[in-house]
């Protein structure tokens, strides 16, 4: 039995989900829990609905598509991401994940086609981190990491807590968090880095997903006058984080392994002024690798530079650990299932860690778990300019397909 | 003849000064032509009227107080300084300048005195630059650097012009921009570096102001996921702007002279995000020497620097010199009027250049002028925590008195 998608009606999803929050350059902006997220929200819905599935909510606002199979008292067989974006955002991240599942479900539903075990569509909220931290909250909070109570009163920039913003778009669901338990569950994305295309592979086989850890950085010195104040009598505080983030930058760039991650993505400096001497800025710090000892290390490394920067620059420091997670490696027989359905497609793929986080690497705590990856052009992403063409959207999606109805009908 | 200042009626008059705009932690706030700015000049003025004085607004704000000599056909004496402030600026910077001229008024008023050539104790607009770039712009106008319509023009961040913020606190006055002009012009200001201090000395004879060059630098990388994007990968605008920020302080460091200064006082990151690599930063730079040829030399380094980093993130550079300032040498009359008067008091003095830019700066170029320095405490301003003792503030004052009577009453 062949069980072949349309790649062409799933472009046209993909391209109909960008119109929602478009952007001058052509990403898309849909921050977590806003108008717009609840506009592409209630455009997937109505496209859920149409198949004759059963949208379920939860108490934190993740979307559960319900499409029956022969055997309903088992537990369903798990697709989806997301469909929210960074504030300049692309077309693809997240989107493609949960718009591959629909493509599937309408595939069946087009074929009259019903799998052993049910299947469920996820669309998790607030993956991207952007709007309320830390990235992948709800998936963490399905999977046990966080209470609902806590991860509810989580707080964007403007002081809303992600429980108002539920309410304020109508998205504060009943079902309880944590339900339904999944047999096994898929999630497709773009890679969101320039590893297949270099290589000329199609198809990522993910493994198992980078260990990460995020520190929020205050470096303190003294506000003076730029003009009389010697260099050497100064406490410049944005001197210090520039050595900092020069250290942290050289160390990851000479790492023979190639698998240290450092980026500094924020930097505010109190009170700027052309000629005021910084005295106190601020910063983030985002470390990954994909081995923990070795993500252990960096981390020792990140707190000796800190420290030495504040004693050189004659800065005080401070840093906090405000979120990780640890190297994840995924269930054999799901990574199985995703190899077997590259190879019946006969193109080049590859066995591959994940460098970004997914919701996937929280579903993997509490279900069988695999990844599939795509390539998306220069490795591109949380950006504007992020693209995947057709074909390699199409083919992922026939991955998945794959994939997902061998975990669905297996015994 | 004796003329002594009083040193509590100089510093009661400081501190109500400070009243106007008191921030939390000690300091002012009185942004140029703000209602708070308004405010400060309003009580100066009315303390000015209490002697006897004609107060005159010039287009650009400009306040001149007029205080009558023997012989009005002659050119005035000039003093004067700033009162508006820094975001967080302290309460002497400035001030103490302008209200070291009230204080010598006073005196003569109080004993009677009148000098050969007329006085006129100045108020000069928008000295720091931290609403309207760039800074000095209104004493430069007066000296003809600027033209009034191009002044008038000159935006905040908000958009408002500074003709229109003139008109919203009513200070647009209608004296010609550059009159009176001034047979000598005297400046005291709190030094705003730790040299006099570090050296145990209570009066600097400033002889010259350093060069001054202001740079807007934009770095224009490739904004991409933190995770997936190997470091060799990537184009991180940020990690450039550091390397750059690090060598530049790096080499002014260990500049032989210790006369280069180097300050990176603004850095902003476009649409920040904790895991994306940073795609823009802008920042800004301020360079200064003592010496124009070293000057050059630095800032031939720092386009260096900035192509190098250029070439090795991967980023492109751009740099606009938005305002440059060249070396300033005071006038020999004017400066040993002054030391003249530190001699008389007997205290320890030094010969210094400025760090600093100061109005004095611009009225040099049609005045002969020469400024005053007293220590602050561990060299800071442009802070909340600038200060001046009571006894440095008098003596200042005295060294000003002096040196402007002696100015005022020659041939």
């Amino acid at each position: 039995m062949t069980i072949t998608i349309d790649p062409q009606r799933l472009w046209n999803s993909l391209m109909a989900m960008a119109e929602i929050g478009p952007t001058e350059n052509g990403g898309s902006c849909r921050l977590a829990l806003t108008d717009e997220d609840a506009a592409g929200r209630r455009l997937f819905m109505e496209w859920c609905e149409a198949l004759g599935c059963t949208v379920r909510i939860d108490r934190i606002g993740n979307l559960f598509v319900r499409r029956p199979g022969r055997q309903n008292d088992l537990d369903p067989v798990g697709v989806g991401s997301h469909l929210d974006t960074q504030p300049k955002g692309g077309r693809f991240d997240g989107v493609l994940g949960v718009l591959a599942g629909l493509e599937i479900l309408r595939t069946l539903h087009e074929q009259g086609i019903v799998t052993e075990r049910p299947l469920e569509l996820v669309v998790w909220t607030n993956e991207e981190g952007s709007r309320f931290a830390p990235a992948m909250v709800a998936s963490g909070t399905y999977a046990g990491r966080f209470s609902v109570e806590s991860t509810l009163a989580r707080r964007d920039r403007d002081g809303v807590t992600l429980g108002e913003a539920l309410e304020n778009i109508r998205f504060a669901g009943d079902m309880p968090v944590g339900k339904p338990r999944f047999a096994s569950f898929l999630e497709l994305h773009i890679e969101q880095g320039p590893v297949l295309e270099a290589a000329g592979e199609s198809i990522g086989v993910v493994t198992g997903v980078q260990g990460m850890r995020w520190f929020d950085v205050t470096l303190s010195g003294q506000a003076a006058h730029a003009g009389p104040t010697p260099m050497l009598s100064r406490r410049d505080a944005l001197a210090a984080a520039a050595r900092l983030i020069d250290r942290l930058q050289a160390h990851a760039c000479h790492d023979p392994d190639g698998d240290s991650r450092v980026t500094v993505g924020c930097l505010e400096i109190d009170a700027p002024s052309r000629n005021v001497i910084p005295g106190k800025v601020s910063l983030t710090v985002d470390l990954r690798h994909t081995k923990d000892g070795e993500l252990d290390a960096l981390e020792a490394l990140f707190h000796r530079e800190l420290a030495s920067v504040g004693d050189t620059f004659g800065v005080t420091v401070q840093s906090e650990r405000i979120w990780q997670s640890p190297v994840v490696h995924f269930h054999q027989g799901c990574i199985e299932a995703v190899e077997q359905a590259a190879q019946w497609q006969g193109v080049q793929y590859r066995r591959m860690m994940s460098g970004a986080g997914h919701d996937a690497v929280n579903v993997a705590a509490v279900a069988p778990t695999a990844m599939i990856f795509v390539p998306c052009r220069d490795g591109i992403s949380h950006n504007e300019a992020e693209y995947t063409s057709p074909e390699h959207c199409a083919l992922g999606t026939q991955v998945l397909c794959d994939a997902l109805l061998k975990r669905a009908n297996e015994a």
